[in-house]
């Protein structure tokens, strides 16, 4: 086993753990709301997103102890768009980590207010029971994670996503911008919250965004050559579904063999951009190489 | 004019120029979502919720123009709530303040984001972009604006209330409960933002809390009775859904003159829930007077 791998999974079972804590079953009869909240985060995924939080939080000597509930945060936040973004009126995905996707499991309604439930609840968790973290910063987590998930972040590249097959022009480069605010805000911000918690000076934040702009690219790239290569057993999901729907895909721009060699050569970038850094940032540096060449 | 009308339309004003300004038009190919956020916002409905915020707020010496960018997030949230309940996922609702509902006027994948947005919006602006607060309290601020949206809060209501048509004995006390998660939280946290925001005391924050949850099951028995007995041009939304709908109302539960009742006899409990309070707490007081006898 790689350090990575090693430490990608230590951060799983510190998260899953974390998850326990916050979202805890109620007795009361709206308990089938937090059944599918809990639904839909637990068993965690690949955690890639608190992972880069806890990772970048440690680089500036932030102990896990103390990232571990934003970054649960941060993961309810990414469930809480997948459940939406799997609802028959977005992407109508059946499925979703090797299991029936939300709305499968319950139904649609239970599916949207899940989604937004998981939501209110991260905002809720940091602003209040994030004790840890001192009121200044917290406020800048929770300003800095609601930019990236909001109309010029994640839901503005949603917007884009879901408008592109009306588009007659879709230029590559619109495709760029974006899959930039679709995929990578998150990651931007979870590099970008380690170092808000780290009080890390302007380079370092600047050079961690650049970092994690790359690592985005790589991963939503990634993504499409899995949707189009992969199979439903390695990737937990239904494939081809980007295809069919004729979604706007870097896969469907420029073909499999040249898609793969863009991935690869980002990673020169994310190499580059943490070239400040010494060898605290070698998990990130292993973690750009490995998202290139994933199978799932 | 009254000194409530005249104070209410003053407000609206305020919240609407306010708006204006969190909500602007960006230039770039995601304004489509934007303009969605901004349709289901402007112009203002009633402004109720941001009414209780700012005019607590006053009472602890906390002027508008502090008070009314908390105010305008607030109303944001509200307005995400309604767009998610109008579709056709959920309650199905083609009208809403005499307008098409948000689905209706764009498409239901566009309204689904508008929504999420516009809760991204509120917390970012409430943790970011509002300086005139300090960092705790804005925490404070936040992190219950959260907790009455989330699954204890309206979204649990809204479980809730979509569950209660498959149950067989539903009873008024459930309903109740049920009422008060989905319509009186956010009324509750309203008066509760302005006590926090003016860091008023224990007492004072549970006599206002009291007093806000009455209000709620107020407004709610109202708002049951003008879905049977008011107009579409009255009300500006569809009327007798609920009816149609078998949902748990009160007064499906209790008949139309008895909830006129209830309505009218929970108003000497806002009373006196403010009797700590002198003539600062007048508004509030003719607020509940009105809301028990509203026909719109």
């Amino acid at each position: 086993m790689t350090k990575l791998s090693e430490e990608m999974k230590a951060v799983r079972f510190l998260v899953a753990e974390e998850m326990e804590k916050l979202l805890v079953m109620p007795k009361t009869p709206e308990k089938a709301l937090m059944e599918a909240m809990r639904y839909s985060v637990l068993p965690l995924g690949k955690a890639l997103r608190p992972f880069l939080l806890m990772t970048t939080a440690q680089m500036f000597d932030v102990p896990k102890s103390i990232s571990v509930r934003p970054a649960a945060c941060l993961e309810m936040i990414h469930a809480a768009m997948q459940i939406h973004d799997d609802l028959p009126i977005m992407d109508d995905d059946d499925l979703r980590r090797g299991k029936p996707s939300n709305h499968k499991q319950f139904n649609e309604w239970t599916a949207l207010l899940a989604g937004d439930a998981l939501i209110a609840r991260a905002f809720n968790v940091l602003a209040g029971e994030n004790t840890l973290v001192e009121p200044p910063l917290k406020c800048e987590l929770i300003s800095e994670m609601a930019r990236a998930l909001g109309y010029t972040g994640l839901l503005g590249g949603q917007m884009l996503d879901m408008m592109a097959p009306q588009e007659d022009d879709l230029k590559l480069l619109d495709v760029k911008r974006m899959q930039e605010m679709k995929s990578a805000q998150l990651f931007i911000f979870a590099c970008d919250a380690g170092a808000i918690m780290g009080k890390a000076d302007y380079q370092a934040r600047q050079a961690l965004k650049e970092y994690a702009a790359n690592l985005g690219l790589i991963f939503q790239i990634t993504d499409d050559l899995l949707d189009v290569e992969g199979s439903v057993a390695e990737t937990g999901k239904d494939i081809r579904k980007d295809v069919e729907a004729g979604k706007a895909t870097y896969v469907s721009f420029v073909g499999v063999d040249q898609a793969r060699k863009m991935a690869k050569a980002l990673v020169p970038n994310c190499i580059s951009a943490l070239a400040i850094f010494g060898e605290e940032a070698d998990l990130l540096r292993d973690l750009a190489k490995y998202m290139a060449e994933r199978t799932k």
